[in-house]
């Protein structure tokens, strides 16, 4: 995939990425901006320092920005060997439609393909799935399931 | 949920963990062991030296030993915070139906309830989902589903 094409205008016809939109991958970005990204989609609220603390133990964080606006985000935690899992994979409303979501999960699996790890697995939302398939990602090989149990 | 109580005779009556048999909650267990266990149930082999880093990149590795032998394991990925995976239970086909897989995926989620962690996720193999829901994972909530990407 071209980085380059992937970002669209508001017309939909393609352009390269503006030189104000910056890819970073680093692990000590702002919690704050972290925060105020999920938030902006209606995720619920996390501490700056329970963020920064994730951040830290992730494998891998990609964040795009406009300037000083965090505009699209994702991460991924694992074992740097055998496996790997997307979470948290967010475009600011204001900046969706433009090619940012396939440009986030480009970067951050470029980066996990640094590594040796065979398996990449994500939870998608409804409706989702279709983007990850452009990926090549696939919903339940031969019957796996996601299961979750949330404690709180 | 008393551990004293999921061991089972091989007449299915219950009774106490016999004193051979240990759990053990650490990262540097023999890699060689972890192969020879998962190749017991026909999983694909992978070098010692790749489970070793593995294990040390896990945020929580459980193994049972009866003496020398290690019978069963789990581990899990994380970021200490939002989210764990468990990945890779199994219990020696020679001690299977004996309760092991309850008491290794207990101690795993005792070790991972020493975390703030609200969100803990498992991708189940068809059939074992039943084996799961007893620890309160549920399939596939809200439509969320588990997706794969495999490299190799």
């Amino acid at each position: 995939m071209v980085l380059s094409s992937i970002w669209k205008r508001p017309d939909g016809s393609r352009e390269p990425l503006p030189p104000n939109l910056v890819v970073v991958h680093r692990k000590d970005i702002s919690p704050v901006a972290v925060q105020e990204i999920c938030a902006s989609v209606g995720w619920s609220k996390r501490e700056p320092e329970l963020i920064a603390k994730a951040l830290e133990n992730s494998l891998a964080v990609v964040s795009i920005w406009d300037g000083e606006l965090l505009i699209a985000f994702a991460r991924a935690t694992g074992d740097k060997v055998f496996n790997a899992t997307v979470w948290d994979v967010v475009v600011r409303p204001s900046y969706q439609r433009r090619g940012l979501g396939l440009l986030v999960m480009n970067e951050l699996l470029k980066e996990l393909d640094t590594y040796p790890i065979p398996l990449v697995t994500l939870y998608a939302d409804p409706g989702t799935d279709g983007f990850y398939k452009r990926f090549g990602f696939s919903c339940d090989p031969s019957g796996v399931r996601g299961m979750f149990r949330e404690r709180f």
